[in-house]
């Protein structure tokens, strides 16, 4: 017996050639699935969905789920988001959650555990890694890198080329939770092109790192980081110019394919 | 067909009116659910968990876990605990683990991959954010807020008001598991109401943070902080004093709803 | 009914006298499990696996996992892996993913949410906490303790008896992602026997810990640490000796069990 027998595949969902449903999926209302996917078993799909050619999802995930709304939340609004958009060629790990309102472009990868919010849009060629959190309204580019359990704060913009190491933190609230003047100030971080945090560093509410600028390891980032300079220390200080051969310009990426 | 019809439920199972189920859930013996909950697809919901009304549960959470108790656990009983609580209006999100043992206030959030152990409490309103673990034997107070991937070591104390910034990391073993005199001297970490601690902070062993004291970004807590004090750095100072405007009794909440 | 009547349970699997399976479970072709085992609801294991005696497993769980390649990894090959292999007595915790190509001892826990990769080995009574990463091809001795949320990076050992606090983060990318170079440089952390590393320290590529060294709590680890020393500060400089009271030959343990 084919293991797709065994899911609830609803009449109204699109499945292409050669696609793959594993056991006891969920496949609801008007999703569409592209051509040579394989689904693993358990897979949720929420209504309309839609997920390219030649993808692979893995056991657990859910795709399009809808925000969860708290009376005591700041940022998370009541109204009902958009399906997801999977491009094809991507790959999703298990028990990774993906929201409603989340938009992939080709060849992303989702590692295992992660998690991506509504209103957010990764560029081609991504890795989101093991376990991270891209929280609402995030913007990533393309052929960047968030290594595992990465917190992305809501309202944060990733350019191309950005890499982040295991276990950066990011904040979006200067004011801790506190006084409603907050709700004015609310601002993600910004990494420009090619710019690179180091393992466990921690980039505060609103600051932004310039082109190929790096925060060590270990750093708190508590200003704006300029251009080709590492950052480093608690809080964080200039530390010294990012040697050339580690330049984005001098690395000889093809970014046409 | 309704979803419900692919899922196993207990026959000793109380659903309330309007109350909806997912595919594929297994709702065990003595389970009951309120009125107008709506139960996700492959949710598993443990023997005598009591849900009340207006309960939301995401896809892939388990409620009602039983402890696992290792050989070489320092921490975790071998006694079966008596069955979790969630009380009305709470919201549960995908891939959650809420263990037996644990009782949930009315109007709690537990975002996506959180985990709630044995022997926890958490007050009315307070928000556990996505992928945080809470230890067990905690106690959370109302209107509290622990963001994305905050770790909460056994045996600590959050009183209300409480707020956790992302990835706030605690200890309870001053030993660091070794030496069988740490038997004697396992303490969580105390927060007293208002107190505040920032993104990335680390807070040590039995450390108590004193009502509206905040732990700086990136900061590790040594000792214990004074009320209405920012402290700061590797080990943390004091900073400077929290604003006026920040402090609790200034902010007009009103906490009778 | 049993609830293993709902699994889908592959004709060639093979199941030990006393095993019980949840409902919605998925056990593929070739599985082998032995006596005694607990499966609970919608566990997932993939082909040619192999699991001890008295073994537990929770809901959600994922064990066999074959790697996701992208074209943008360093270190993932395309090669496909062996199945798992779990030793007798092991407690495996719910919504936890096991690769393909993991070989686990006796008398092992993995918790809940911990993902455990490829080409990794585990030793016998080692606990694996809450959300903790492994990457593949790390080698983890007897005896060893990582606590929840622990990122351990690719090529990385731990002898036996090395205990690693909550949050602890690793790297083996000194490049931060740029240069050809890297590639010929990746190194994972070694911790030598007995050496512990303490809550939210973060060890930089290749660095080793001698026998019974310490990391302390939040300390940046950018050189090798020394025998039966503990190490502070950001980065981390010598601190003090450790108290022979907490030496590992001090302790008494009896490792013959």
């Amino acid at each position: 017996m084919s293991t797709s027998a065994l899911s609830h595949i609803a009449p109204s969902a699109r499945l292409g050639a050669n696609t793959t449903i594993g056991a006891f999926c969920v496949i609801e209302d008007d999703v569409s699935i592209g051509e040579g996917c394989q689904i693993g078993h358990h897979v949720v799909i929420h209504a309309g969905t839609t997920i390219g050619d030649h993808v692979r999802i893995d056991d657990h995930t859910t795709i399009g789920k809808q925000p969860m709304r708290s009376p005591n939340s700041a940022v998370t609004s009541d109204k009902v988001q958009p399906p997801s958009q999977i491009g094809g060629r991507c790959l999703i790990g298990a028990s990774a959650v993906l929201y409603a309102g989340c938009v992939l472009g080709e060849k992303v990868l989702v590692a295992d555990l992660a998690t991506i919010r509504e209103a957010v849009t990764v560029g081609d060629f991504t890795i989101i890694g093991r376990g991270v959190a891209v929280e609402n309204r995030c913007t990533i580019g393309r052929y960047c890198k968030l290594e595992t359990n990465v917190y992305l704060t809501a309202y944060s913009v990733l350019e191309d080329r950005v890499f982040v190491a295991p276990g950066v933190l990011t904040s979006n609230d200067n004011y801790i939770g506190r006084s409603e003047e907050r709700f004015n100030h609310f601002k993600g971080i910004t990494v420009r092109r090619g710019g690179r945090l180091g393992v466990g560093a921690v980039v505060l509410p609103g600051k932004e790192i310039a082109p190929d600028g790096v925060v060590a390891a270990g750093a708190v980032l508590t200003h704006n980081a300029e251009e080709k300079t590492i950052y480093a220390g608690v809080p964080a200080a200039p530390f010294r110019a990012v040697p050339p051969e580690q330049w984005l310009e001098n690395q000889g990426w093809d970014e046409s394919t």
